[in-house]
């Protein structure tokens, strides 16, 4: 009676894996900043309650493995904003974008199959491809350079043999890197030449800040046939809990391949899919809100962070995260410390170690992923704390 | 770019892959009496709802992986009806009994590894054995036994090598079989002689009819180790869109490797979690009345049905389907023809073709699973359809 080896090999999500000791803290009376998960403390439209509200079915039924009409069409609407036209059949909604790529995995991976995807990325990738006896192949960035990956010869030398596909986070989570529509292209013709599928996770699709402008691998047609887009309402409307998201691609064999997978686990919650209707009818102006909001944040956070001594990050161009490289050895051993020692006036600050991020052996030990999902004075105060808790563990480790 | 070999090697849902015919004959003015998925009529108790309206947060944020503490509660109190005592680290709420059996498959299968059950069995646990990269090794059963299993010769006969779990639904779909407390130890037995996991569905524990007792693998201490229930508020509750079950387990090893797993899909609905509390929460009175409805309503479609000239079915003893076998050659061109071309008075009836529920090649074909999910009388109606169907179609044929 053992578990599988991919089990067994697999780690505790870095992002959550310290939640225990965050809540010990905040038992011990401690104000826990938590900037360690992409959940934000931006309210969740009305209208996605009220519309579960106005349920007024007696049985809350199964729905249609695909996904219920009604949110059907509204993720064909909220497209159509993009010029990304599509029909019902091009849609399968999934228990949030992580099921979303669980199953698209599942779709499209044999055992010993590779996906590349730059590094350092989204720790639960790793999680969904080893469930599906997959493998990441990274594209290794630098902070140096802004984590830029959207390049051919860098491309050319990260692919092996057994690659299958191509993950692209954009705006990308951890990084806050924003490929452009010419950078799309470039990955695009790439994937064409090696005959790759493209997995293009755009949960945070409006979140470019500054000059930047929304881009999407669905607004390139010549590459429709191995386009599958990824999304999510947890980010854009703020709504996690809902866990509600979707596979889109015009790749007929594939989706009738994700149907199967999806008719296996008959369907995604169907009042959550009625409240994720509503939000997806939520027009441009709810978007222009939404990314000023976490772009105020983004400036407040960046500005502090970036100040402390001996730190290094970049400004991010998109998501809601920040990397940056502490002065310190070990990023675990410092959030240990965080949460188990360090206080300023009762507070302390979680953030997410960033070696789980990387693919490379011995990458990211000393570097953090910090969500800026709270308010820009709870930003510049949890930054802070990061601030004063380094200068008391290297006066500790002294 | 091909998709995996193991979805390639999928079928669509013989549940569900028969909707489109369906939703066409409504569309053309028919009435179509659903029995073939266990969706029932039954009303979703209204604390349900009445639990999801409360809820008073701003937003609707991701809850913990294992599942929120107020579900976790209620899903004690509930078992604890039954002498089964738990704490909050022997259960990890899942979406639904079906990802509860996909965190377990891929938590404990290698490629090759193989679970037995009693065939027919409830066809998506091919899918999700599959997407496992693992396979079913059949214990092979007959209607005129009432397909008994728990048999120490007959499993003894079953068991490959790679076998690696026994699974178990009590009360069962699709044959309503009843295991008694006893025969759950002969197959306990033989799981720890052969040192197998075993995975006990039930989702329809309380329903068991005429004299049966409810008998559940966590009644049984000694087999502590080496049991993993899994459950659903879908059937037991009238609630199959809540998409909210659980997997529960005194095995610390095997709970930390579902965590991992769970928290890599970071969470189920926050607010499903919220109403499935409230439904845990019921007691006694709702589980006897729900009985009551469900075995007037298995009366009503036994008595019928086992009456058409040709047809063989044994009485179910729980669950809510009923086996049949039909005097015709296959079941999949009968409900074609049932969907495509038959009416009496407007109406007509789908159902499951079984041979997707077996394993060993060939059987199945003439069989049929019937969801009894409907009231007594539209159960009556169904049945009569289904006769007036099978005249229909073999003076057609002849």
């Amino acid at each position: 009676m053992k578990l599988s080896e991919r089990v067994a090999a697999m780690q505790f999500s870095p992002i959550r894996k310290f939640n225990p000791l965050g809540f010990k803290a905040e038992e011990d009376g401690k104000t826990v900043y938590r900037l360690n998960i992409g959940q934000p403390d931006v309210e969740t439209p009305a209208c996605f309650m009220d519309a579960i509200k106005n349920f007024d079915k007696k049985v809350i039924a199964y729905a249609e493995s695909s996904g219920v009409n009604e949110l059907l069409d509204a993720i064909i609407k909220y497209n159509g904003l993009y010029g990304i036209e599509l029909n019902r059949e091009n849609i399968i909604v999934t228990n949030g974008g992580s099921e979303a790529l669980s199953l698209v995995f599942t779709a499209i991976m044999n055992p010993g199959d590779a996906a590349m995807m730059a590094e350092p990325y989204y720790t639960n990738y790793s999680s969904f491809l080893n469930q599906a006896n997959g493998t990441i192949v990274p594209i290794t960035t630098t902070a140096e350079t802004g984590y830029a990956w959207a390049d051919k010869e860098l491309l050319e030398k990260s692919i092996t043999p057994n690659t299958k596909a191509l993950c692209c986070i954009s705006p990308g989570n951890p990084t806050g890197r924003v490929l452009t529509l010419d950078e799309m292209k470039i990955v695009g013709e790439f994937a064409k030449e090696h005959d790759l599928w493209i997995i293009s996770d755009e949960v945070y699709r409006e979140f470019a800040y500054d000059d930047r402008k929304v881009a999407s691998f669905g607004m390139l047609p010549e590459y429709a046939d191995r386009v599958i887009l990824i999304d999510s309402v947890s980010k854009r409307f703020s709504a996690c809990g809902a866990r509600i998201g979707c596979i889109v691609s015009k790749n007929r064999e594939l989706m009738d391949g994700v149907l199967k997978l999806a008719q296996g686990r008959l369907c995604s919650p169907t009042l959550e899919q009625v409240g994720a209707a509503a939000l997806y009818n939520l027009g441009p102006d709810y978007f222009a809100e939404a990314k000023a909001t976490y772009e105020a944040r983004r400036n407040a956070a960046y500005e502090e962070i970036s100040q402390i001594p001996g730190v290094v990050c970049q400004k991010p161009g998109g998501a809601f995260y920040l990397m940056a490289k502490l002065p310190i050895e070990s990023s675990e051993d410092f959030l240990m410390y965080m949460l188990t020692e360090f206080e300023d006036k009762g507070e302390t600050v979680m953030f997410t170690p960033a070696e789980g991020f990387y693919r490379t052996p011995g990458m990211g030990k000393n570097e953090i992923r910090i969500a800026y999902v709270l308010e820009a004075d709870k930003m510049r105060r949890a930054a802070e704390l990061i601030k004063l808790g380094i200068e008391s563990y290297k006066a500790k480790k002294a």
